[in-house]
């Protein structure tokens, strides 16, 4: 079956370079399973409904069946010559089952048909990204539960700012996953709309059951305009940008696993088993998959600035240009699911160095903003219990000493509002180390 | 009060040109009206918890009044020494109401203070957009109710394909629209959650009530996190990524109006107030606020492309890059609001030529698929049909003629199959035209 | 050989999902030729500086080239296990030569090992582009050339503007290739430095000769400082852009052509084999290869993305989120290349509709600049001939006449500058036709 | 003069809204200076060659000059009535001149004229570009220069690599700006061609001097191509492709200076009036400066993609999408020279603390390659001395010593390669200083 399935008109052979230029079969095989799901729930739709016979439908299913076990046996050939998955299957259905292979195809088209499978990939990957998402978030949580008394500096800007624990700062990251769940979850109402039924983008005059195709593929919805069904890619676009903003919050995770790796934060050591090595230098141990995960940011970033490219100002409906989102979906889905699986075990293996977290709380004045709440509890306004705490901070620099060691009368050579309970109180109260989880 | 507010510790005055680079006065401005309705409830919760006086709050929130009607009235004056709207208005404040105004700055931060703003602001231009939204679509269904019966060709590649309604057409950008009612609508969890009270990033000693902030705010919820709290931008950028998919639809309308437009489609013509002229051929009647609105498409993905790259690896928790984001998100919220201000009065004006409309779809053979599937509902395999057809249209080619205006015997030549009612059959029955709303 | 070749210093085996995770042999045994290319010029300087042996230097080459010719003929294993290329090589070298391999790796590191990969694959890729470009930009010249009196209508906006040929129109695209051309051509002066030496960052203290490593090699200067010799990725990026830019062109061009086969314009038909059909609508006559191409200006712009956004903020020297380069660069190198070979073939198979395109400057008002400049060459400032003009197409369309044909009196109502003249004198002079080349 | 001046055909009145939405003057005004100086020397081209009188020409000379002085003494006022800057000066000389102010655009449009400005905008960018790049070039340089013996750890993955200087590190940066220097140059090239003379897209029949006025305005060539003339960006798209490398750059530089100052790291201090404090945390110094200049890479690259974008696909010759090319260009153009001026001032008074520097280097196995090319000297192959090195280290981390702490007797237990010289010699020779600049 060499000949194009749409060859009627044509007197010409496809060019070589154009069969291959066009050809989709290299990426859009992983399509196969949602491909032969979807025929076969039409095709017992065509069977139901009269438009082909029962025993048709029967000979049709038996034949896609059988496909799918020789495609995941390995014994199924592609070649460029058929540009795509549905007509690898449809050729391959023809082959072994003769000219009622023809029928499977009436009252649909490619473009309702790629677009049906490019819903139950998005839809399953959904899914798949919010079991992921659990598994980490979990993780994050439990870690965070382990570290609530562990004290480390918080920064802003990079500069220590104030003391908090590293439950608070782990659970900041379980927040955003939560988010990230939320936005996925969301995602998932766009790709659950069956868009089979449209064909090319008119519908058909054929008797068709959209609504019977629609409970046995497990949709919610059927999109209600035939040539929005063809035209649209929005779960594609909104897959992706949940997939950005999720790979913005593992990059800032891996930026900050880094920071914290180097021998001069020494917050944390990442398990051999998670680390790599130098060919040049032994006694390095590289935080390779972080770095990777906060550069696979770029990569999907620009999945969705292609896709969005792709999408603009096409006119309705189906253009060939649209066949340019499988690549970019693809790759996103399989780079979140990948980053999202490893990471759990990078967090549950590394070590955590408490003592020098503990130490670098000691090393600095993020105890300043304490002390500057001492003075607002007695009255002082917060801007001039600011200015008077700076003072301290930079006569402390000046003597190479910390404020907690000043002397009660140095306390109140910048304040009399300082008692003797500044002095006597812990620095680090249980307040503190509650207060922000 | 030309000394910064933070100058505690520092010797040096800030170099001028860094109080120019790092100003953001020029565009935070914008803000001022979030940031004055924040601090007055800021203020009166300060005093509810009895961390300032109530007399202390009256005062604070009869100042913040005064100044906002000062802004409002155009009499307050803005200079790049006083780096962003917060300090403009705290610095004011402080003129008119002396030390006191310090007392405002207690138990918060300018982290949680400006993600404080944004989160107002962007709620505020959900609502807005969603409103402008319900108005687009509003306009197109009404459009599309009155073009029921307009038939027109539809295309898929740019080439006829079959025939449609204009209403369908129209409809499908309707749903485009619902489906970004819905993300937008989404997206306002994200941005409905307050931050005040995380402070800098670990949330005070003080015994402030963050939830009776909330609720004078009308806030859904409180950051359960208080590094999250000053760390998120999920919100902005999930704007940004609403805002996107919604140019893609903009920018999908925009260039089929400007397709309609040309003399080769002649399908519609715009109002003379709604388009403009060339400064040399006086000829011309030009679409500009469409290619605008497909260009400003661009702008949008830019700023998303950019709001990714900012938050891409930042660790936690505030970082003075998050000040690029407002200009991004201003300018989308603006650019957004103004195109879908604009279409609805392009739409409503616009001629639609319904006899150009039929004409086309006469010349083309974008009755095909209507006799392919004659055969098929006759007992041929669709694919066999598709064959067929394809031979008749290439046998009208050469005759020069059109697929309806076959005799019987023609018909017959290609199948016999074809009987009396192919010709006699209307070939655009109102199942065609009712078929795909 | 499964131990890594860094592991020293580990306690624990690498896990097997950091193996896969971390791993790049699927993309970068694309980079085997110039990896081997590049090892055999190093081990002939390091012989050549008596770093090692002159025998070990010719087992080394000997087994190398016979790697070579193994991966040629489709007998080389590759394996996760072995994380890239580079140990694959290594690794096979280590087979089949024993521990006289691990000399080969002396005063290299594969930070400056891959570099050098990715710095000839730049310069190989560049040549090709320019190549390409050359044999499209021959072939729009050549068309023109055929199209100088090929009368069309010149748009802007997308309206008919003035008359212009094909000529010129072609010509534009030629234009825009030369300028690509151009910027390739730069783009090879920051691939051609050669990083070979740097080694991990530091250089080496061993005796190695740089100078005689580029010479083998061909390139044309060697980095000069060590660390930027690593880190560097200029030259990714600036060939992202270049392709970037030339994709805008190319997608520009494919946008015409498809307008120009629409029914409606008319301008052009494609020829079967480079054009393809529907499998619902039998007339369909689809110009997939360029909105492929169009569409594929998405992927480019989402490959140059990725790599600023990768490189964006990364501290010196390598980190592994450069690895993150690779499929960026691969997948636009592959694509332009594609799209090049496949629209000259296009070009020249394509009909061109004469007598459509004179038709379509005939219907419009066209030339009414043409009359503008009638009346400025009589004096009229040109605002007011342009309002004249204006005024005559306005009553034109009334009419249902063209400017050219109203009466001598008719052209004196509007201004009594018209003369005889304007009557008699020919409407497309060859003036207008030869203008614009 | 409220009327359009391209008002002549049609009848209704330009609705204020697209007024409004089409406007361009709040940004274009910026290229009113290169509006002018392009008026002038067409109005002396129109005059040299008898299109208009050489009087005619002087009064209108005269008026452009008054306008020019108005501007820029604040007496010039904007209104969105009169779209872009071309028509606020065409306005204003019609005030001033009367009629014959309609003159001066006899063969010329405002696509020839705005694509003029912005040739002349962007290559007067590109010198000032090329200026403060020498300069912050110099800078960098003479840093380097004076910390020529200044050693610090060389990272790889943010982990202690081998010792460097920190001039190589400077230097590193020097040949970045080199590369930036030369990419800018290049662009030069795209952007100093004359567009003028192709006006509206297709050239005039007036007897009009392309080569005068190209010799007036300082341009190197002339579009040879009336339709290129007008349509082409390349010349934007490259200025911000360049812009967009540069940020890469930049960030880098920005990300590890912020490193550089964190209490952990603590290589640099920042000078107060280069530092930045906090409202809440008396002791902070923050490098807000490097921060802005980091996040800044997202809105360049922001408006690399809004530009790729709103070209992508746009049909000739010119579309008011492009009006969309002006703000993504000015505020690059703004930012890169709002980056480049303020980073010398924070290099040239940031204070480095050569002791930590040093610290650091004695505190980590960076001198790990040290000992394994002693080996390799002595005849080890080096992927063995690797082994032998890596397991020194993981003694020396168990023991906690370093290297070059050990006995003779423990390095003769590693290998019997080791003898006596590798005790005595020194850790950090001057050839490893040299080496790598």
């Amino acid at each position: 079956m060499s000949k194009k399935l749409w060859g009627g008109r044509f007197e010409k052979e496809t060019d070589a370079l154009v069969e291959k230029f066009t050809s989709s079969i290299d990426f859009d095989k992983k399509l196969y399973n949602q491909d032969i799901i979807g025929s076969i729930a039409h095709a017992r739709m065509l069977a139901k409904c009269g438009i082909i016979s029962k025993e048709d439908a029967a000979i049709i299913i038996k034949g896609l069946v059988e496909i799918k076990i020789e495609i995941e046996e390995g014994n199924f050939e592609c070649t460029s010559k058929l540009e795509d998955i549905h007509m690898h299957i449809e050729s391959r259905l023809h082959e072994k089952i003769g000219p009622v292979a023809g029928k499977l195809h009436t009252a649909r088209s490619r473009n309702d048909q790629v677009a049906l499978d490019m819903h139950m990939y998005v839809k399953e990957k959904i899914h798949e990204t919010v079991g992921l998402l659990d598994t980490l978030a979990g993780v994050l949580w439990k870690l965070a539960e382990k570290h609530k008394n562990t004290v480390m500096p918080g920064y802003t800007h990079l500069q220590k700012a104030q003391p908090v624990t590293l439950a608070t700062h782990l659970k900041a990251y379980y927040y955003m996953l939560q988010r990230d769940r939320e936005r996925f979850s969301s995602a998932l109402k766009g790709a659950d709309i069956m868009p089979l039924g449209a064909c090319a983008l008119a519908g058909t005059t054929l008797p068709a059951d959209r609504e019977y195709t629609r409970e046995l593929l497990g949709f919610s919805k059927i999109y209600e305009n035939t040539m929005d069904a063809v035209s649209d890619r929005d779960f594609v676009m909104e897959f992706l940008s949940c997939a950005s903003i999720l790979m913005v919050h593992l990059s800032r995770m891996a930026e900050e696993i880094i920071l914290w790796t180097t021998s001069e934060f020494n917050f944390i050591e990442l398990d051999d088993a998670f680390a790599t090595g130098s060919s040049i230098m032994p006694q390095k141990k590289n935080p390779d998959v972080l770095e990777l995960i906060r550069g696979k940011s770029g990569r999907v970033f620009g999945n969705l600035m292609a896709m969005l490219t792709i999408m603009k100002g096409l006119p309705l409906a189906y253009n060939r240009d649209m066949q340019e989102d499988k690549e970019a979906l693809f790759d996103t889905a399989e780079t979140i699911s990948a980053c999202l699986e490893i990471l759990p075990k990078v967090l549950v293996t590394m070590k955590v160095n408490k003592q020098n977290m503990a130490r670098a709380v000691e090393d600095s004045f993020a105890d300043a903003t304490y002390f500057a709440e001492y003075l607002v509890k007695k009255g002082m306004p917060f801007r001039q219990a600011h200015e008077v705490v700076g003072k301290m901070v930079a006569y402390c620099i000046k003597k190479g000493k910390k404020i907690k060691d000043l002397s009660i009368l140095e306390f109140k050579n910048f304040s009399d509002l300082f008692d003797e309970d500044v002095v006597v109180e812990e620095r680090l109260p249980d307040e503190i180390i509650n207060k922000n989880n």
